[in-house]
């Protein structure tokens, strides 16, 4: 047995609390070293005399990567407090145990094991209920729908009529959402995430001006207001985008600081180095090196009374369910902490997402975030589908990391998508072909966490890297591809009828064929397969586990005969 | 190489902030298997075209443990941001990069690595600049001396008249730590912690009945006042000892609802699953199991402004420099983020020091504590000296595992200790081997971290498990061992004198002999080495890094020549 690659802390996606009475402890060892993996446990204050009190559990083979096996096992703890050890038993029958101080040949006294010494409610991850269930999609305002020429941007362009550029207007607006939003029933999806709508300068209004009011091109507070009244009549959430790492160019505190210098009320706002600011050779710190991108001072009593402000107001005024927190891994934590009891407050079930595309552990510990933007997943599907370098069977080693690098409460609130307006369109990463982006789509659908439609996706729309992949929705049906359209329709309302499908069940990978993607969805209730046949050829497969089992959704091709598939 | 036990994460101990411009990193991998380890590092929005601009570093070895070869390199942050990967070259000259998402043979696109997205200044870890400094004293006060007879409490014993027991009291007191603070500068202490002086009913006050109150039979507050206000002339902290889980049996509030059950206003102050209350079947939150210790609920609003008011009280009407936090572990992150706030607010270099037992990380993140109290030190002490199980070699393996568990700034804040009021004394350990207790003394003087004498072990006091190791300070000097108090006393003014020996100086592990600890105190001024033999025979040792090094102290039999020790 290798000693060195087991690892476990007691801490982040090795001990969680999966509810308000329960912890699931997780540990990795290398791969194919340990034949039985079991979790000794108890409560460090029980004894019968000098003898430590204790049940022994078997651990839950929870997938493999290319290195590791991974374990999972949730124990209850009536009075909310665990000291735990593991027991490894070798291939050759060799036993040790392993405790926070290191391996044994046998169990020490309880005060070297690995300890959770009090369950606190307040530090129980939850996402709110009615995430898990969720199907988003995400809007880019200026290009979903023009429902009001009248607030068009001067210059603004005919609907659909030229490519998208980074500086150009096409009179996107709330309207227009408004008027579409039967056609977002009707294929099914139950929330919305908005990029920004706030007062802002260019067509993503990623650089606010004002983030108090609605940009005049969307409408008003009272649109805004009314979206989220017909949104929620029909069952959909609606999330906005806040951009509190920093700035834009005209935002009048850092327009004050330009002008004023020294002098700006507004110095500790943002972070110069020295003043006069110079654009030129940046004195400041910034969004990347991006001069017309300041970075606010979160840490400023006042900013973050003026940002906690913002994210109160607009739940408060206009009833949103959620945040989108754009850049979020470079904002202080403690700010995050503070925007968390803010919002919640405000509605205990609100929505907090984190755009971050590296580990975000940190933010996931229950005191901060419900989930963050689902990167990997995005990766791994591409490595998948537009590279084809990545095989089934290392697709389900990379996903299996992903999945054990957090605990599997916040895997069930991740933001899995295909595509945004900062990556090229899911059809053009295929170069086009739909079948592809039916079997991406399947997938996306079909897995762990919740799924986001990035507008347009659903009717086949391509498009570039930005500003190629923010293309005008077209609604004009024969420009829509309504094959994909009832693909993605259907899968969704699989979704919602099959509760397997999405956050009631466990996803476990399975290899049969090394072309085929396969992996087992399973709860209490049920248990459903997924494949996906990524070659050209024709596949016969079967499993024995699939004796009385119905066939729910394939394509028109796909045979079905008891447990056989061809 | 073996990949799966190549072990980082991008937080914690492995990647830490060791300045407000700089990160440390830390990396693991299988003892012996790696013959070149490099960080590759650099801004993550640096490129020349497409190409990364990165920095290349050897990482410094710093220590092995009995799986694990340990790694550690400080960068500087310019624009407090980076991407990292790591790059390993094994004995046969093999190059694999190491990345946040796996292993790679070439170094993969930035999005791929390890990342801090960016140092805040209010996340940077950081003790009080005084602790790495200061030698601490801890007082148990009933034990310590009596200063004054009309306070004694009724039935208390004649000094020292009786071997200590659960229940009796000897009259120690305030006054009594005031007249010997001359003693105590003398020994050369730079700190007092103080076990509970608030108003409770044993002699160890750790059932406290009013928090805002010093106990009765140890003076008033003006005591303390004046008590601080005289260590403080003499340069000497004080630290009292907050007791925040649970309170006592006769703390008023908990009376009340014992009383008043349902009807008691103090219901939310506690964690009562059912009331009445039911001292026999315990139906409430208690520490461990005892009954007359009701767990108090920090999550209550109340509560909690109940306990940041003691914290703040007394730092700013006794002007006290410090506080111990009792069984710190099981009261919620959030209470301690907020106690830290308080208290720092009041006092900015005021020092929080968490009693954990275990793996203390969580607390640790410069958010909550500045310290825990180092018990793993203990442990490894008392293996090697008591039990003799644990040769030089592995006492070695084992520090060094403790001190790679967390960031090297929090090592240097640790409280060190060989003993307190909740163990056997460090002589009885021993077997009364005082040769061994000074061995131990000259360890716990000598290394990283602060260390923390328990009253009376200058002067080889000794008592078994309490009640026996909180018996009456004998303070005439024939009953004292002052041939043990000389030991420390130099041993301290060595520390003081030469910084190297205290926290300037990084520490690593030397082995020339297997009976032999040695261990080199390195930093840019002076390095010095320290040697304690542990057997029963002479040794001849002797270095050629010796050379024109001076004896700073030995014992009356060590020979010194030289670069040659007999
Ligand atoms: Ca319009
Ligand atoms: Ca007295």
């Amino acid at each position: 047995m290798d000693k060195s690659s087991v690892v476990h802390f007691a801490r982040d996606q090795f001990l969680y609390s999966s509810s308000l009475e329960s912890i699931t402890i997780m540990i990795m060892a290398k791969k194919g070293d340990i034949a039985k993996m079991e979790l000794l446990h108890g409560d460090p204050y029980d004894f019968e005399g000098p003898k430590w009190i204790h049940e022994n559990i078997e651990m839950r083979s929870t997938g493999s990567d290319e290195l590791y096996d991974y374990y999972r096992q949730t124990i209850r703890l009536p009075h909310l407090r665990a000291r735990y050890a593991f027991r490894l038993t070798d291939h050759d029958g060799k036993v040790t145990y392993f405790t926070e101080k290191g391996f044994y040949e046998e169990l020490p006294e309880v005060g070297l094991l690995f300890a959770l010494p009090y369950l606190h409610h307040t530090e129980v991850f939850s996402a709110p209920e009615w995430v898990k269930d969720t199907v988003w999609y995400q809007i880019f305002p200026e290009r979903f729908a023009n429902g009001n020429k009248d607030l068009d941007p001067e210059g603004a362009l005919e609907w659909g009529s030229a490519e998208p550029t980074p500086e150009n207007f096409f009179g996107g607006d709330l309207e227009g959402v408004i008027d579409h939003l039967d056609y977002l029933k009707e294929l099914g999806i139950t929330g919305i995430y908005f990029t920004p709508v706030f007062h802002a300068f260019s067509n993503h209004k990623y650089d606010t001006i004002d983030y108090l009011e609605i940009d005049p091109q969307f409408g008003t507070k009272e649109t805004l207001k009314k979206l989220v009244e017909e949104a929620h009549n029909r069952g959909i959430k609606v999330m906005l985008d806040a951009v509190f790492n920093h700035s834009g160019y005209h935002f009048k505190p850092f327009q004050d600081l330009l002008q004023n210098g020294k002098d700006s009320k507004y110095k500790d706002w943002f972070h110069p180095h020295s003043l006069p600011l110079d654009e030129q050779n940046l004195n400041y710190d910034t969004f990347g090196y991006v001069s017309s991108m300041p970075k606010l001072n979160t840490k400023n009593p006042e900013v973050k009374d003026y940002l906690l402000t913002v994210a109160k107001y607009w739940v408060e005024e206009c009833g949103i369910d959620g945040w989108r927190l754009d850049v979020a891994n470079e904002v202080d934590f403690d700010f995050w902490r503070s925007f968390r009891k803010t919002v919640k407050n405000e509605k205990e079930d609100a929505y907090i997402l984190g755009e971050i595309w590296h580990d975000s552990m940190p933010w996931l510990r229950g005191d901060q975030f419900d989930a963050v933007m689902n990167y990997p997943f995005l990766t791994a599907i591409l490595e998948m589908f537009r590279e084809e370098t990545l095989e089934p069977s290392r697709f389900a080693e990379k996903m299996t990391k992903v999945y054990h690098m957090y605990p599997h409460t916040v895997n069930k609130a991740a933001f899995n998508l295909v595509g945004s307006h900062d990556t090229p369109r899911i059809l053009t990463e295929c170069q086009g072909d739909i079948a592809k982006v039916k079997q991406i789509y399947t997938i996306l659908l079909t897995f762990t966490g919740t799924p986001c439609i990035y507008y347009g996706d659903e009717i086949a729309l391509d498009g570039d890297q930005d500003p190629g992949c923010r293309k005008c929705m077209p609604w004009n049906e024969e420009e829509q591809n309504r094959d994909m359209f009832a693909h993605v329709q259907r899968l969704i309302a699989l979704r919602k009828d099959n509760p397997v499908l999405a956050n009631e069940g466990d996803l476990l990978f399975v290899h049969i064929d090394p072309e085929v993607v396969m992996y087992k969805r399973e709860s209490d209730e049920a248990d459903a397969y997924i494949l996906i046949n990524l070659s050209d050829n024709e596949k016969e497969l079967s499993s024995e586990e699939w004796q009385a089992s119905e066939l729910l959704y394939a394509d028109s091709e796909t045979k079905w005969d008891e447990n056989h598939l061809s």
